[in-house]
């Protein structure tokens, strides 16, 4: 099974999918199975993290933008603005697919995961990830 | 099929759990097929590397502690102590989720990979990996 | 069903492979499922990244050997020669597994987003990915 998510973000930071993934697992019926992730975009991508404290998601955006700062000398590719090119690099870095185990009709993630879409441009957009779900 | 591993971990590092997940594979008596892991954890996380020379391991670990030091101004998650935000971010930046295809009822692994289930936090503790196995 | 693509890589770099694992997909006939890609290496990785523009993939090599540069003091593992460290920690940063949905037997992948075996040793060789496609 195929499903479309369409994701509208505000701008930079970590955003909880969780609940719209879990929405089309519900629907989906399959009680065992796998819950595949592709966000069809290089400029955003994919994490599982803690989703107690947002302290943990702003330190990890802080750290982030640290390691990869704008207006480095090094990049050529800066025709789409000075937030583009480290965009590319936080993607790389990080992850465009997942894979959750499906148990009881519901997500398998640990007690304190989450999972999220990363925006890494200063303005947001409307994110397209594709789910496939199988037993 | 899915299947719950639990790894004791005893402390920082790259922890091989090749056997075990082998193991999983092999009961399953799926000749043809793909074996995913999630580790349900935001402070360790999986990887694929390099089986034969330890001292690889070593030097990726070292590479990665100073990369991600501990007592960094930078965090503000820091209520479970030092190692605990650094923990998060080398999450982030190695892998929560892993699909390897099955052939002949074995991990399709070349032959100096091993699976590791990298420890982030300085004590370990018992670490759950859940595993899917489908054709 | 299992697959395996041998890739030839003339030397540090992103090499797209997307045509050989759409061909793949085309043939196998399925109109709607997984496809997954593992690589066999731990010195060569996997990534999911700008199509369009070369320079996004130039700036990605560069940044990366910035970050880990070959020579470093704190490398113990270097039997190989100068590459060897920095292709394992350059893996473990980026992917060597990928799953990406089939929809109408076409890989879903973004319009931007291209397939890219990324070669971390000087001297290229001849790579190997498993690919595994189920529905």
């Amino acid at each position: 099974m195929i499903h479309q998510l369409s994701i509208p973000t505000p701008g930079q930071g970590l955003h909880d999918i969780t609940g719209r993934v879990a929405d089309v697992v519900h629907r989906s019926g399959i009680d065992e199975g796998l819950c595949t992730l592709m966000i069809q975009h290089t400029s955003a991508s994919l994490t599982i993290q803690e989703n107690a404290d947002p302290s943990a998601r702003r330190d990890l955006e802080s750290w982030l933008n640290r390691l990869v700062p704008e207006n480095d000398a090094l990049y050529t590719h800066t025709d789409e603005g000075p937030d583009d090119m480290p965009s590319h690099i936080k993607a790389a870095l990080t992850a465009t697919t997942l894979s959750i185990p499906i148990s009881d009709n519901r997500l398998a993630l640990g007690t304190w995961q989450g999972i999220y879409l990363w925006e890494h441009r200063r303005r947001g957009s409307a994110r397209q990830i594709v789910v496939h779900i199988a037993r």
